[in-house]
């Protein structure tokens, strides 16, 4: 129907006689003229109609907000001294020849200019269509789609193969709660939506197929705390015959390309890689963000004498950790600031936030530092930690004791609140790999193993022997991809052997019978010749909200769900008759 | 870990050394000499491992089928006379000189070897993984994954944007039984999984999107008769501002790319167009297969004088229909195969099947005809007959007579199954389009009007008067795209009018509360400036499965589901917890 998209026109166009069709972002009468702002998913232009053709002027004038016209017209330069530089069709406009009235609109109830992203949340999921009509949310959903362009591209180059695996399946190992749907066919009985291809991509690599990717779809029926959704998506791939260093390369290589060619931005070659031991130790987390230049750095060698037991107990705790957090320019932080630090750590467990400001500690000494806890510690702590920071005048330095895991989260977040509000962030995108994760780690409830990733995740080949004599120390084959602050995506080399599997199922408490009835088809497959293999998932929400600067995954999807896992839109999930319920075997329970 | 595919290997490897990993397909042992078939993904060769090293050789005796290996060695030519044709890289074969078993495997219960298909489907389901080792299964997902990568470019090409629409969704319009999924945060309520993106795409028209397209994942919870799975694949789309032509020659240009650049079949362009009308006068059907050069023909003109009521009745019924379809050599035809006919068209409801063979005409004229309905027939009506079919000595003619519907499926379906039983099919690939669609048909029980395609599907601009007057004479815009007797897909111009879509939900005998409740939200969104769209969806497997030749969707995905819509391998359905029942306030029904 048309000839050029609107967005599109330019002076090149001048002179040419053109069709176009869009949406009515405004409509002026000014001198006589009407001037229509037609909008499609290119961008705007302007149409000028003078009264001088009466009918179409007459139809024109009939027109309001997000009508949809057909126009036809003539592109010319803008009159002297009227070009839009905010609108990059500024230059020019079309003279309209004709008009025809596409469809008609009733007064929509988001207003469809800058101030649209102001309505609220709810309003916006509502009318969703008339949402994605804005200009920025067209942006972030054809980002998305150039993403997985880019995704693909990369991954046919690379020879794998875009094979899809079942949606109605049973309940996978991510510990999730599943969504169920009940069989019609067989009653009493479920198929589970599946948390991830977890099993189906290793059963692809025990059918041979060496490379396989997906962008799946994948469901988690989880209380929707911070920014999730019941369903999500992911790049999700597997390898036959590929190390860790191989695959991490190549996974490195699709970011970078994806980096570059969507936004025209460099990442490092190579990623910079972290133990999972040095990124607890130096920020308090396994997926740091390293455009804080702040740094978590150990004193408890310096604490353990001092008679403060806040300090001396965490520092000769062997699972205690004490540490100090040095603030460039931090003395400015009034006390009120540094009252919501205490209570924002508290959040995470600590039971209050030491300081030290740093006065005039170069010309003063002791005497030019100010802490409520100053007097606890001697002269060789005080001068200890005022070495081991770097500590100068100007700065502040906060103190975390307690237990490891209670340091590390409330430090760790802490150091990331403060970048974020004190404005330290360094440079823009800071990915890195996080490596040698630890097999297992203690249920801090019931003190049993649990995996770290999951069950299928490989241990280091040259750690096998710690599984019977201290797993706590064995440390796995799986690997993270952090990109500031944010875990971008995760996965492991798997075990490829029968004998294995069951040695960690077993450390795992997962009896034969139990492992027998949920992962029984995995464990039978191992047996007839499993290839050595492994692989990894991206979040793709996640990571088109990075790229996009979303402030949330609900922006980068077309149609989200509310934090109740509800659609607005379509008013689902909504009640079903009983003859339905009755097909499926099912009665409401009604509630007490 | 290796340096090539084994399936990669040729001549011009001669010399190098080489890594390889794989599976055993076969090990010889033969004159003291051991041969290891090697295969992997791009296909198999052969390894020679000599006894001059004994501890490799002991480990290559240590081998069995399926074992997974990676083998070091050098390319070497076969010895002349060795040459295997068969064989892509038979030409070669690598010398030994390292192997390690990365796993060993049990023998499998399926052959994987030519003889592998033979094995029962139970058991292909069950071990899947094995199953698609067999280079014809990799073959098929190879094609798919291909099928969708050339989709994709071209539609990327074509300004299309990849927008993923939600699984977790509400009730859509297809009229298949849904999926449910039930809602934990909201008790009693349930999701559906959609039937199509039908809805949601049509609502991204209205968001401005212009161009959508989406490899979908649909649901449809029906008896699995014939070829059906509960999820299947579509290629579906929409676009604004296009009419049927412009839209249909585009999907035309894109089969044509996929079968250019997937199998190298070069389709007709333009494609042959066929209203609904003419196919179902000529074939009987609205999806003929035109290799088949048989033609229903009609003769009710013929018959109406005629005293044998079989024909003069529905000859003289506006709603019958009296049809001969000639079968050129067909009075070769003994009278078991006609009884055996006589019984296929029964089961579409034609009460019997009556013939006439044409052995002598040419010489004898009348007493040349074989038929027990020639006594009934006075010589104008058989004159007109044997003109009018055009038989000749050796033909045989067939004839229908009944309602129209009963003839058209019977006789469609005859026509199908002699051209296929006889071998007459011309030509390999023979695509179509039926256009032209009536907009509604009447439900044969109880009489009232149903949408032949579905409710959102645009009336022709010229017709919208009929549905005040004449529904059943109004055309909508549709069309299916037809090949070798599938449907490959199909779609249409949707509704853009509010207005209209009332008065098709009235005339479909949908109340205006009913349509509130179940499509509230695309009626409102009719009234927000939607532009005039229309759209199509492309059944994956299906055409997956004509590419490849398979004979059944369930060999083009890599994980189907049985005809009681069982997973086999997983053994999904299954029970699941009381306690997760409870969650999701839902009680299991005890059977009477």
């Amino acid at each position: 129907m048309r000839t050029q998209y609107c967005g599109d026109l330019s002076s090149q166009h001048i002179g040419q006689e053109v069709v176009l069709c869009g949406w009515v972002q405004r409509r002026r009468d000014h001198g006589g003229v009407i001037f229509i702002d037609l909008r499609d998913r290119e961008g705007l232009v302007q149409v000028v109609f003078d009264p001088d053709r009466p009918e179409v002027f007459k139809r024109a004038e009939q027109v309001r907000s997000e009508y949809v016209l057909k126009i036809t017209g003539r592109v010319r330069a803008r009159p002297a001294g009227t070009a839009n530089p905010d609108l990059a069709t500024g230059e020019i406009e079309v003279l309209g020849a004709d008009l025809e009235i596409l469809n008609t609109a009733e007064t929509p109830p988001i207003h469809l200019d800058s101030h649209a992203a102001d309505a609220s949340e709810e309003l916006r999921l509502r009318y969703r269509y008339l949402d994605l009509r804005r200009p920025e949310m067209q942006a972030r959903l054809r980002t998305r789609s150039r993403v997985t362009q880019v995704m693909r591209r990369f991954l046919d180059a690379h020879g794998f193969l875009d094979i899809e695996t079942p949606i109605l399946t049973k309940s996978t190992p991510e510990g999730a709660r599943d969504y169920l749907v009940p069989s019609r066919t067989h009653p009493g009985e479920f198929f589970a939506l599946p948390q991830s291809p977890q099993l189906f991509k290793q059963l692809l690599m025990m059918s041979g197929f060496d490379r396989y990717y997906q962008i799946a779809r994948c469901f988690r029926d989880e209380d929707l705390r911070a920014d999730r959704q019941p369903e999500f998506t992911q790049l999700d791939l597997e390898v036959s015959f590929m190390d860790e260093d191989e695959l991490m390369g190549l996974m490195e290589a699709l970011i970078r390309e994806l980096f570059r060619a969507v936004i025209g931005v460099e990442l490092p070659d190579p990623f910079p890689r972290l133990t999972y031991a040095e990124a607890m130790r130096r920020f308090g987390s396994d997926r740091p963000d390293l455009r804080i230049p702040l740094e978590l750095i150990d004193v408890a060698d310096l604490m353990a004498g001092v008679e403060f037991q806040v300090f001396a107990g965490p520092a000769a705790d062997p699972e205690g950790r004490v540490v100090a957090l040095r603030l460039p320019k931090g003395g400015a932080l009034s006390r009120k600031e540094i009252d919501g630090y205490t209570q924002f750590v508290g959040i995470y467990g600590a039971k209050g936030l030491a300081y030290i400001k740093v006065n005039e500690w170069t010309t003063k000494g002791r005497e030019g530092l100010q802490s409520p806890i100053l007097k606890f510690l001697p002269d060789a702590t005080v001068a200890g930690i005022m070495s081991r920071t770097g500590a100068v005048d100007g700065d502040l330095i906060f103190f975390g004791a307690d237990k490891a895991r209670v340091v590390n989260e409330s430090m760790g977040a802490l150091r990331v609140k403060l970048g974020q509000e004190l404005g330290l962030l360094d440079g823009e995108w800071r990915p890195l790999w996080v490596v040698d994760f630890p097999l297992f780690e203690r249920d801090p409830v019931n003190g049993r193993w649990v995996a770290l990733h999951h069950p299928f995740t490989a241990p280091k080949e040259e750690h096998l022997g710690l599984l019977e004599s201290d797993p706590g120390a064995c440390l796995s084959r799986a690997y993270d991809m952090v990109l500031n602050g944010t875990e971008l995506g995760g996965g492991s080399i798997r075990i490829h052997r029968d004998a294995v599997q069951r040695q960690v199922f077993k450390l795992l408490n997962i009896s034969d019978e139990q492992a027998e009835e949920r992962f029984g088809f995995l464990l039978k497959a191992l047996r007839f010749g499993c290839p050595p293999h492994g692989g990894l998932a991206f979040g793709l929400d996640r990571l088109v909200m990075l790229m996009t600067g979303a402030s949330s995954i609900r922006d980068v999807m077309a149609f989200p769900k509310t934090q109740t896992a509800a659609c607005l839109l379509t008013d689902a999930p909504s009640t079903v008759d009983e003859a339905q319920l009755k097909e499926l075997s099912l009665r409401l329970r009604t509630r007490a």
